[in-house]
């Protein structure tokens, strides 16, 4: 494995590409995979069972919870947040336990979000969980995505609206290029 | 104590109730109290007088200020960001000190932040300080919240606002429920 | 020196002025300079070129990326994030790296983004790249600055707006004060 991890982050998975770097404070579970040529910057958390394809970048202060799934070349901004709860309440509560999650405790698992190749996801922007950010879409910082995100789609604002088309390099352009322009 | 605290975690209080876990590169000041049952991921900073009840989840990238107050059960998601500074300037310019917080260095403090039982605040919500955010009430993703919230009320946008009632489980509901309903 | 780090800190940089604190598990590059008096807290990331004045507070997860000016007496607070590039794919490409970056690593870096003096920045603001912040400018908690901030001038919302003018600690005004009033 000719993977860079800081001697400061604490990495549990052995499944790290070639030439991916991790830094410090960043913490990936065990059962993650991410692909080569990755750059996952300081202070970063990837829980088990999330993978990550090759050539991504992923900046500061950002969480990969359970359940999301990022494609290659995609780019996460700094303290950009997911979600992996329809109904966001503590599972530590053994009243809803008993009445709702029926005393399991990992039962509030709830939905897939899927960030696709190329895409890019503007700093502090919010994605909410069951969506699909599309083929090289790319969300505006600071943008709140309720909905699905079509290919090469430019969103925006609280909660994210259609503002425009892209393309891979992230320019802005007049009509949706081809989708299996690949 | 049969609290877990992950070994790269900074514990600085030993009021921490039974069987809560603190994880990687969280950091707790001395003079805080966490309840029984909590769950406090990566990457938080929770500042001296903070008082956390019993059975809360609070996520990653979370800090909790002097002044907040986050009762039992509440659900805290990734990146929510706190305030306790109505007003806030840096605290290091002289001529500030002299003028306006006459010299002493703790005087910036201004208003307490509670969060009441079982309210969850959702990924990357803003909550400024002198806010009460009620009895099971919910916070969406991505909100500013600059005034108070009902119990059960749901609440979203840039600024906050009022978008209908949740019960106990998160779930949408046509009324409010009865708030002494406990 | 006597600046403060924190035993859990990683500082790389010897360019620290007096008694400025740097905090548990933030992390300063090589080749960044920090003025005297600054509060850096945790969990916080400045990348190399960074130049931060003196009497500076930065709250906890905020990142500070090459090509950002922080000038005397800035509050920047918890959740801030900056971005330094306008068109922000994934570098690790190798097709955009061809076509779009020439090949070059570094040519992503694309603008200057200057804080200037006594400017506050709230909570989870989000600040575009190649704005200008200016003089004892405030930006309300979740803001998305998308354009220049006059000297004085509030602006909040997403994208962020004109709210009003602030004196230099923070109160409301009626006009804008005399930016020459130093």
């Amino acid at each position: 494995m000719t993977a860079f991890i800081h001697p400061q982050a604490i990495v549990e998975t052995a499944v790290i590409g070639d030439r991916t770097k991790i830094w410090a404070f960043t913490h990936v579970l065990p059962g993650v995979e991410i692909g080569a040529n990755c750059n996952i910057c300081d202070h970063v958390f990837i829980e088990s069972g999330v993978k990550v394809g090759q050539g991504v970048t992923i900046k500061t202060h950002v969480s990969l919870w359970t359940g999301v799934v990022v494609e290659d070349y995609c780019f996460i901004g700094p303290n950009v947040a997911f979600v992996n709860d329809l109904y966001p309440r503590s599972h530590r509560n053994p009243e809803l336990q008993q009445r709702y999650f029926g005393g399991e405790d990992e039962s509030w698992y709830r939905a897939t979000t899927r960030i696709c190749e190329g895409a890019s996801l503007g700093a502090n922007a919010t994605i909410l969980c069951g969506v699909t950010v599309g083929y090289y879409a790319m969300v505006a910082a600071g943008a709140v995505v309720t909905h699905d995100v079509q290919p090469f789609e430019l969103v925006a604002g609280v909660p994210a609206r259609h503002f425009g088309w892209v393309d891979r390099e992230g320019r802005k352009v007049e009509q949706q290029p081809r989708t299996d322009d690949r």
